[in-house]
């Protein structure tokens, strides 16, 4: 039996969230929080909407899985979000314990794995899952800044 | 004529903070930040309230001063609190460009000086203001849980 229920399955909806943020003239992240193959949390970047440099997708998606689950702590989740995590989201996620980290393209200025930014000694971390469809969406966005 | 508004002054006002904290039973951190010597904003860890890794009282106190200037960032404010910022924290000070981070206890664990954490190029950091107290008070924190 094929399970359809793949890393690509959950970043394809992380990546519409990421198009939500794009509409709203957001830079393009999306995230979702899944536990037993089932969608508990969306988010996309707000930071310009909410006026607040806190309010990107990771964080809160972290807030409301967190609010679902009626826990604090993200043990047997996993996070899919189109764009590697920055220091602050990453330093959230290492304070939640999630289980499974799954990013789409590499922030190579601003990623966790750049800043040095360290996750909790169980979060396992999956790179690259559509990272080209991630990556295409965020040079679109700025190419149409731009103009 | 003597300046009253000095850090350790503002630090009183952030120790406050972190005791309205021990009173509902969160770990006793406090923090404000303050913008020509006004305070602007003011949070305390509120995680086990809330629900929320991510409630962490510099968080809050970061949404709430962007909130108050209605812009996303936080030139020329400082923030004061009692306790070293975490990775999380000092992502999110990053973001905001704060020109200051005043704070009371080292984090010898989790601050962001151990974690290799980066601020904004352009915030200063002054530690130690009032560091005694801010440790008391965690400590007489941590004694009352284990009873």
């Amino acid at each position: 039996m094929i399970n359809p229920f793949t890393d690509e399955y959950f970043m394809k909806k992380a990546l519409q969230e990421a198009e939500m943020a794009f509409e709203k003239g957001e830079i393009p992240v999306g995230a979702l929080i899944v536990i037993d193959n089932k969608v508990i949390a969306r988010g996309h970047n707000l930071t310009e909407m909410l006026v607040d440099v806190t309010a990107h997708a990771e964080m809160q998606a972290i807030t409301a899985a967190a609010n679902f689950l009626g826990g604090k702590y993200l043990i047997g989740c996993t996070l899919y979000v189109t764009l590697e995590p920055c220091q602050m989201c990453a330093g959230a996620l290492y304070w939640s314990q999630i289980s499974k980290i799954v990013f789409g393209a590499t922030d190579e200025n601003r990623g966790f794995t750049k800043m040095g930014t360290q996750l909790h000694p169980k979060t396992t971390v999956v790179r690259g899952v559509l990272a080209n469809e991630a990556s295409e969406l965020m040079k679109r966005f700025f190419v149409e800044r731009r103009k």
